[in-house]
């Protein structure tokens, strides 16, 4: 399971004096982002071969707020990939460790003009990596 | 159905050319502040009484690229209240009628303290209104 | 004069109970995208000629906090314009006509290569009604 | 001279391919925030005390676009303080050390009540420590 972390920032609260939720979906995006520079697939590197992922869906169970001052971790695994489509789940926790939030991802790659485009057509040996990389 | 729309912004785009998915999460919360001012039932006076509505749980289904110099439109219900937690569902439109996106998100009350907080209890004259306000 | 306005959006407030000074920031690029839409210079339209606008140099002074609740408006003038780069100034008021902040914005024309690219060559008919939109 | 950074997020960048210029406004509050922890100034003391630093004006010059898949920093210094008053400069960086921007902020301390709070009577220890960290 990989794990991505950083600082709550001053700018990601609200007037509830929490965390917006839409920013969770944002912090899945860095720990998605930090995991594939990881196992080698940044996304600057598909992208630059005309292949991005956008989101297909996304889900996210909040359990306690997070807060400025505080550090959140999002521990995530891809659970699954089929050449075109591949799914992630998260976990997001606060600094001492008490759970902030559930979530799964689904993606697809898709080319320049927006219509799917199979990973294993255009980079092989990315393909690999990728089914590699799934944790059931 | 309510609806709530209005121009994408500019900065509301990522180096896709497309709106960010994170986007979509706000524009629900402007539909459903807009929906709650529109029923009698306005943010500003829930909060001035203590009472804040929290996301406890989100979810998205994206099936369209919003765009810029396109207008989008949030058609939303209240589809469950039971007088602490509520329900939403949306649907996300273009200015085409182009189905970008479904959704639906959970809330419940809860008070300064974060702690659940029946709207019943704190203001009776709310709580019918939002009886009458489900739509199943 | 050119006014543009809307509601504040909840998730542009934050922990201090007010809207975090970044999104005045986007508030000048909405009015502004309004208000070259209304002169009839669509963004849309200059950049599907592969002109862009980057803001060259912003500035803000903050009078008074924006709230959730109230609405804003952005009053804005072209104040200069040499055929590659523009400036702006902005006045920002909320419902009551208090002044919340002044700003003004620079900007250039540039290419898809990023480099400076003069209006006047690329949109003749555009650089005429740059011109007649500069208010001293 | 204090350094921050971290890495460029998706979500930071616009239909330009490059950073939104609104998101330099965040990194320098991100760099701040984090000086301050390392002066020994956390926002969240002041704030536990009930003293907000909000921004009274920013300016910034942008150089070169910043990019996804980059890495930004932020160096900064404070150059003024008042007792209430307080003034920054920055400059952000690429990896690569090219100049992106320069700006500056201003700030003043207010109470809860949003009207302006010495530091000096809330925090007299503080004060000192501010004194101390203003660097010419």
């Amino acid at each position: 399971m990989y794990e991505y972390g950083r600082d709550v920032f001053y700018y990601e609260t609200d007037k509830m004096g929490v965390v917006h939720h839409s920013n969770f979906v944002r912090w899945l995006e860095e720990a998605r982002v930090a995991f594939f520079d990881d196992v080698g697939l940044p996304y600057t590197e598909t992208e630059a071969r005309g292949l991005f992922a956008p989101v297909i869906s996304i889900g996210i169970r909040y359990k306690a707020f997070a807060r400025f001052g505080d550090r959140f971790s999002v521990r995530l695994r891809m659970t699954r990939y089929t050449g075109v489509r591949f799914e992630l789940e998260y976990e997001v926790y606060n600094g001492s460790g008490t759970l902030l939030a559930e979530g799964q991802s689904a993606h697809a790659f898709v080319g320049e003009d927006f219509k799917p485009a199979p990973l294993s057509r255009a980079m092989q040996e990315k393909h690999a990596l990728m089914k590699e990389n799934v944790e059931k």
